[in-house]
């Protein structure tokens, strides 16, 4: 079934309900990607490389800084949210509004709008962000063809609230295991309680006091999080085993080996019988203080914000390039059923990355 | 398919291999109902009735008290465990030859041999036994047909290792749920997590010390577990729901309302947002002081033994008639891939039964 092309001559609020309402639930991306490939390959200014569902397309002027606006086309499943909405408040409602068609709408319309700008450009449109990490297209892209990264300074165009929001705080995800000895529990005395024996690491997780760093100005908030607890053989079993899976949501001032260890230290003597790493992704430090990163805070104005959630700004950082999170969606809103995006947000953001790159 | 009749001229462990080998999970003892019916409609001094896979046969002699021999025909599903086999020491392996098929062939082997007994016997063979208990065959005759039941004592075949188990503790299911709030676990400070809300509960159920009651010279053990737990929504969520499976096994001293007046005290205070009772079945006194226990306690020898598990000698008390646990198997190996049974138990209990009731 041929898909509609893109119409890039749409302003950005009518782009971005195009793209919403042209489905790309993680895994089904490939229809949009061609989209988007036909759409960037009609502009002669720019060079265009496929890699699987990913499109990076690149200005070539030689300017003395290259920039890359990066965003992920996939969506979470749709939640009988689609097609999108425009209500009379000027309020666009539908499956990723917020996260992140808005931002990809305006990565589209830079590209299509700015033929000249005055820093080198990569668009990068990848696929697979809300899955897996090792699905995410960014981080395909960047084993398979680490050149197409090179920059000097990353946007993210994730719902930021139309505010810069600096680095990202890091995600560790661990199973800590008790393990006991069933017996039927009308004789439990003959068994021991993997349930009963977690309560210590309960304990330490109510009685935990998060950090609160400051970094390049920027307040962060830590947590440890029990996320999951599954304990249980039959009702009438003492059960042998019980896993509680742990989240931490670490300071980007805290590197990952070190994080890990102080998860290790928090449970040190609670009976753990089983420690398993089930997630790890870095955070990222602000940045803020590189030269182009601090010209960016100059053009689009405001205050930067720090990021509690994890995002790829994390991946750029590793690649050396510093990144910011800075689009028009509402990270409140993601993955909700009632997603929305406000267009003078969608609109706010366009002028003011149109003016950074043309200024 | 015809199904081979029962043969009721084999001796006991003879017998018990053919039950064995006559397949009979709950909710499929049509069949071997079928056979049992049709093997004591040929023994002229029985009256058989039959209620569903039910099937009850007595004498009718006028004698001075009538006893119940009660057992259930089904079982928990095989496990690769049929046919049976009897190894070269004399252990029965199979599925069902502890619980309870041992003890239905003594009913069937007492059935045939003991014509005119020294009491009125009353034989019960019943199913779905392991099953809910709203389906239990026991409960269902006495409620259709509770004359059928009527009598001065009940020998419930159970697995006891061939020692009298008197009475048994009661059962008490509950469920505990804290809530909480939802929130991403990136931003932790905006929910409120329910696993977390539970560490009282499971404060308390670790520091719980239960009683060890002495009744009719037989100590119980009580015990307060958790069965499951269970919480969690995804790995990057706050939990909203945690939900805690308490099992309370109580000794017959204290009533259903006590146990459960006990039970709502003993989280009282642990901020649980809603208490729900999943499973309550009473306990049933020992009656050992009664004087067809007394009788039958000198008869089969031994000094009884306090029944921690719930059998259905808890329905016969609640009917009014004393009863303990009798029986050849061993509750060790009940419902366990290695289910088995010694033949000397078999034949040391028929000796000692059929010495009761011709003495």
């Amino acid at each position: 079934m041929p898909q509609p092309a893109l119409d890039l001559t749409l302003d950005a609020p009518a782009l971005t309900a195009a793209l919403v309402d042209f489905p790309s639930v993680s895994g089904t991306e490939k229809p949009l990607a061609d989209a988007i490939e036909q759409a960037l390959r009609a502009l002669p200014h720019l060079t265009v490389d496929r890699h699987g569902n990913n499109v990076i397309a690149r200005t070539r002027l030689g300017r003395a800084e290259r920039v890359i606006l990066a965003g992920h086309i996939d969506t979470v499943p749709i939640a009988d949210n689609l097609p999108s909405r425009l209500d009379e408040d000027g309020v666009l409602w539908g499956c990723g509004t917020s996260d992140m068609k808005s931002g990809v709408a305006l990565q589209l319309r830079i590209a299509a709008t700015v033929p000249a700008p005055n820093r080198d450009l990569t668009f990068v449109f990848y696929d697979n962000e809300e899955v897996a990490a090792h699905l995410n297209g960014l981080g395909r892209v960047a084993d398979a063809h680490p050149e197409w990264l090179e920059g000097d300074f990353a946007v993210l165009l994730e719902p930021s609230d139309a505010e810069v929001e600096g680095g990202c705080q890091g995600t560790l995800r661990v199973l800590l295991r008790t393990t006991g000895e069933r017996a039927h529990s009308a004789r439990s005395w003959m068994g021991a309680n993997a349930i009963h024996a977690a309560v210590p690491i309960l304990n330490r997780l109510a009685a935990y006091e998060p950090r609160r760093p400051v970094i390049d100005g920027l307040e962060y908030r830590e947590g440890l999080n029990a996320v999951r607890i599954e304990g249980g053989v039959a009702n009438n079993v003492i059960p042998d085993v019980c896993t509680v899976t742990v989240n931490y949501r670490y300071a980007p001032d805290r590197g990952e080996a070190e994080a890990l260890a102080h998860v290790r230290e928090v449970f040190a003597d609670c009976g753990v019988a089983e420690f398993m790493v089930d997630d790890h992704s870095g955070g990222a430090l602000p940045g803020l203080s590189h030269p182009a990163a601090a010209a960016f805070m100059k053009a689009v104005g405001g205050s930067a914000r720090p990021k509690f959630g994890w995002t790829d700004v994390s991946r750029f950082s590793s690649l050396g390039v510093p990144a910011v999170n800075y689009g028009p969606g509402d990270a409140l809103y993601a993955h909700k059923r009632d997603e929305h995006v406000a267009i003078d947000k969608i609109t706010h953001c366009e002028t003011r990355l149109h003016d950074w790159l043309t200024s």
